[in-house]
């Protein structure tokens, strides 16, 4: 895809989500789950998070794409994980992982490992998740990384591109051909299909200052994933999540009201404007 | 009641509410439980939150009135619900129910089913929500309805109106005459007890544009009721909701800023301010 | 220790915060969360939040310090929070609790009970709070109190002088001589480790008109025993609070604003104001 036909088809996206408000259930952590549905609504979705397994059939079913994000668990994801995650891929529905805090807990890591079998469309964390997932999925094997410290990164995206596009490959095949994307959210964020590799560029140095920066665009990617391809769909979120990002730390000088200024910008911000915030096609 | 008497009546609900700071305890979603205690607090009441059976007893007895809101399904509940509410019909004790997501997952169908035979005094709910629940426990055969949306509302508050009046009147006599309201959230929010109907108005169309409008709406339905009748705790709190929405829209021009500044105008809210917010009674 | 070497102390605490960015991970309610989160991240800190029990050793071992809230219990808090606390005690490792809610229902009340064989080397509660925890280990009988409202406290925090010292004490000879500390909140803050005792002054009469301004406390206390003392971790996050809340007061009128201009202020803050804010050793 050239550079004008990325723009044109995020324009699109955005534009759908603001016509069709796509329903875009979470599964999600505990700790920033209003911040994840504020974000969705911001954008132009419909947020619904659950439980319980038969809840994730039933959002598998009535979502047009779903979010599951493992920042926290809880004792009946044993059973709600898995079978929502069957059951999306047996509808061939897109859905969004973010593999939060991987590697903490024996539940998580048999979850995490599990979602192999039936994997998401989307693959969102940071560079050391991202590389921690490809490791524990073993699509990759040259690999090397420094692990997360409890959710945070200490790899760089570029050290996690092999492993971005080693997933996305993975899910592409696994998943028929439907597509696959995998974003790395860091200083620059990359996202990638598997082949093509995109650098998007803006956001702020607040985004590390709050909680929920990363978890908040798993479900707007989730949002978008409802109208599009799962790649255009991690490149619209993170576009309009930079921008966003931008144009809030232009308005304030300390985390909380940058959180404020920022849902506030990701309600503000056109489809032009998210098509126009800077990326690079490697 | 004349317009003028219901005045009164809210103008010494939100007084009492300021001298009293009446405790509202809540067994409630995971997603807006932040905001749900802060508005309650916001208008001078208390707020504690639980999820154990034992504890749902605890705050039976010790709260003044108790929220009940069926947005995220934990397993738990399946005995903590039951038994709280059976424990606050026992003890005649208002207590408010907003069976948001009605219909999704079979735990949260059985339990707001089974609140038909001890049940709330106050109904909260957006359109779709009062209309499902009207049918669940069969007390209007006649409404129709698109069915919610997730947890939005696909029906206008006016096709509510004849479920919301069925409802308050079976709550009223299952409650043996101690009062029963049903409040009806949308574009203009129907207040009733089964007889009078009230239509409130005034909020934002940010309302729609942040997550927990409606189920903070219900804590703050509560914290009233532990000071004044169901119907006159629902009216009030609708009020007190319709006039902060307006004010905080006139100050933002999106919906983080306009989450901030509703909270801020329901603390600011004086009780003649809530009282003349307008209201048509039919 | 005189107040030149406790301020000495306060800068240095403050500072290494800032330069070593310590992971205070934390088991706490489902209310405050995000905000216990977000403070932790203002002052320098990194959060991470879990619930299951082999989540509990993870942060235990991974952990600067560990921060424990009892304010929402889950079920499987029964197996977490003793081997969490247990683990935290064998590792001599820093760790905060904060009794909130204490004597609402059988599993908190026991699991806090259990706390006394392998103490926190903090904890932190509004003076009800900390009466309750003194009397429910035993450690002074002659304390009286009203008993906590719901999550309110309806003793003074003069009150709590001695059943602060007590605790202290109690838990300075349990772990061994590793020192241990109390904070009270209220209108004035408490903090002693079990000889000292120190007042801290400031703050803001909209911290009791938001949920969680305790809950986060005491999480930027776990955040400050990751690179200090008991007792002057305990002083820090109070001194920081009590700066911040000043500062925010002055530049709003309402709570929700409040909220926010209070977590930038604690972002904002330097080291010397920490130091600077008034307090006085009794």
């Amino acid at each position: 895809m050239t550079e004008s036909q990325i723009k044109s088809q995020i324009v699109n996206a955005v534009k759908e989500v603001h016509s069709k408000k796509p329903l875009a259930p979470s599964i999600t952590n505990t700790v920033t789950i209003d911040f994840v549905a504020n974000a969705q609504i911001a954008v132009g979705g419909s947020a619904a998070m659950v439980y319980l397994p038969d809840e994730g059939d039933f959002i598998a079913e009535a979502g047009s794409a779903v979010y599951i994000n493992a920042g926290t668990m809880l004792p009946v994801y044993e059973q709600t994980l898995p079978r929502t995650a069957k059951r999306l891929f047996e509808l061939k529905k897109n859905w969004v992982l973010d593999p939060v805090a991987i590697g903490i807990g024996s539940l998580r890591t048999k979850l995490l490992a599990g979602f192999k079998d039936y994997p998401p469309s989307i693959v969102r964390g940071n560079a050391s998740e991202v590389i921690a997932l490809a490791k524990l999925w073993e699509v990759d094997g040259s690999v090397s990384s420094n692990g997360p410290k409890g959710v945070d990164s200490v790899d760089s995206v570029k050290d996690a591109e092999n492993a971005a596009k080693a997933l996305a490959k993975y899910i592409y095949e696994k998943r028929g051909g439907a597509g696959g994307a995998v974003a790395v959210s860091g200083v620059e964020d990359l996202v990638t299909d598997g082949e093509t590799v995109v650098y998007s560029k803006g956001g702020s140095h607040f985004m590390e200052k709050i909680t929920g920066s990363g978890c908040s665009l798993g479900g707007v990617c989730a949002v978008y994933a409802g109208v599009t391809s799962p790649f255009i769909a991690a490149l619209t979120a993170t576009q309009i999540y930079n921008l966003a990002g931008k144009r809030a730390e232009a308005r304030v000088n300390a985390p909380a009201s940058f959180q404020t200024a920022f849902l506030d910008e990701l309600y503000l911000a056109s489809a032009e404007d998210a098509a126009d915030n800077p990326f690079e096609v490697k």
